[in-house]
């Protein structure tokens, strides 16, 4: 009894075999791999004889919503924040592995984006990374946990707590676009409370670009390592807004950051400086360099000060800690 | 307002931040850790300048249900599982990464308890492994995904395929004793069709070693290693029922395994050829070695012959495939 579905069953409905087929056929080994998926576990090459690793999950909810996010977007954006933070550790991405609990209504064919866009992320923004193992199970909603791996390629690495008095404050990439993409999926794709499907033809150029970024951030995974070499003194991932995570390397640190205000309205989308320091995703990198030793890529945006009363000032005023938090934010809304 | 319920808050009443050290309270870094939790990413250590890394997930309703397994339990399964698949390349652990998506309504003590779990299965079964990172989220159900990491210590990788004809086939650890437990938790522990709590005072000994079993395996993961430093041609974790995996094993190697009847019966918990055939979650090591070359630990089930139309006989004669699938087998009761 042939039917339409069978060209794109359901998960539900076939192997677990044939669906990791399907996915491993999307996810070619690259020159990090030393033993792919298959085994028990992969071997990942690790010449530094040090391994850098870190976790991070996305929830059905939370974290992204179906109306909002295809699977290709789910496959890159999982990636891309993991691989994030292993660049700010200054190390080089070597391997994702991803673990999917997926519902068994959802069609083989999601499954094989989100596996296109994981391979594709790594193509394009960690070339030698690859999908070198993970796990499928069933479960009443989609949750995507990913760790990846990294290796400092025999540099030293950059934790948050390094960044000294006398320090420049940068930044490489931009403030508050992704924030002002998923407002724009709040304001403008959801009837009542319900998200609906993203129109983008509604949408200006300067928008459509706030959404991409928001639902396939682009990370500037080379400008990591590349701050470890020029001698960044602290690093990190801006992954909750800059005015929290600013203040959290300023705290690891022990450090107060004084952030230039005409810095931040220079890189805020839109020149909106609240949602610079307050937006969430957007997954630059923030680090803190000896005066004069700035990396091409990087922008100065403050100056490291001895500790005061406060973590964060902006032209010398201290300012709120804010930022996207889906643990405490989210909706309750799918 | 003080309640009695301040001592042991809500997850979702308090902050990601309270819950994170709550959790890292209770996890020391071990030996093989670089950098441990707080940053972006941890660095463990890589020694052999390889990294072995597998992921493996539970989630409530097909790999776990509440009234069965505690936090403690949870924990250690998580980790167990996970270290199981390391040892069976024939590496050490070195890391685990653990992300938790875990209902609101949760309360923290439940999560310190898996903490607990995690820590002491790292430290009775792996030493020098430890918790190093890992991610928490806010899910409607729990989800527990672990990611494990190991080193070679300069040995080999031991795969499923090296195996060769004339070699011998064994097995370290016991057969069908997970299942007997999870026999035991359908049978006896349940209200019609939902599960209520275990009460192990109407269990005989046997029985409640069974049930320890299903709930914290206790996979020889010291053997792992000392099975590739023996010359262990091949090699895998025993989760899916001997059957299986002893099928996967033979295939990934094109040979056919031929094991005894007598030694499937000597290993078999309570006797229960079938069920040592087809139980999961054993987690034994299965492994082939070059004739003579047993080390201690390991007992010999059978042996490797040139490839037939079957993967796998008992006695010569074939046997159908079977085994625990979560992802085919679960009930949809949680």
């Amino acid at each position: 009894m042939a039917s339409a579905s069978d060209d794109d069953p359901r998960i539900g409905d076939i192997s677990e075999g044939r669906v990791l087929r399907a996915i491993l056929a999307r996810t070619a080994p690259a020159s990090h791999t030393v033993l792919g998926p298959g085994d028990d576990a992969a071997v990942i090459a690790a010449p530094s004889a040090s391994v850098v690793a870190t976790a991070d999950t996305l929830v059905e909810g939370p974290d992204f919503r179906l109306a909002w996010s295809s699977g290709y977007d789910l496959g890159w954006k999982s990636a891309a924040v993991n691989l994030s933070d292993i660049a700010a550790m200054g190390a080089v991405p070597t391997a994702l592995l991803v673990s999917l609990a997926v519902p068994s209504d959802t069609r083989l064919s999601f499954v094989e984006a989100m596996a296109d866009g994981f391979r594709e992320c790594c193509a394009e923004l960690a070339p030698g990374c690859s999908v070198v193992g993970g796990d499928l199970t069933v479960s009443e909603l989609l949750v995507i946990a990913v760790t990846a791996l990294g290796d400092l390629d025999g540099r030293t690495v950059v934790t948050r707590a390094g960044a000294r008095p006398g320090d420049v404050v940068a930044l490489a990439g931009e403030l508050g676009v992704a924030a002002a993409g998923l407002g724009l999926l709040f304001a403008r794709f959801r009837d009542g409370t319900t998200p609906v499907g993203v129109d983008r033809s509604a949408l200006d150029a300067a928008q459509q670009r706030a959404l991409d970024r928001q639902l396939r951030p682009v990370p500037p995974l080379a400008l990591g390592p590349a701050a470890a070499g020029a001698g960044a003194t602290a690093m990190m991932d801006v992954s909750d807004g800059l005015a929290l995570d600013a203040s959290r390397l300023a705290d690891a640190s022990d450090v107060t950051i004084d952030l230039s205000g005409v810095a931040l309205d220079a890189l805020a989308f839109g020149g909106d400086r609240g949602r610079a320091l307050g937006g969430g995703e957007d997954h630059g990198l923030l680090a803190t360099f000896p005066a004069g030793a700035l990396p091409d890529g990087f922008a100065r945006i403050g100056t490291v000060i001895a500790r005061s009363g406060d973590s964060l000032l902006v032209d010398g005023e201290p300012v709120t800690r804010a930022g996207w938090d889906p643990y405490r934010d989210w909706d309750h809304s799918r």
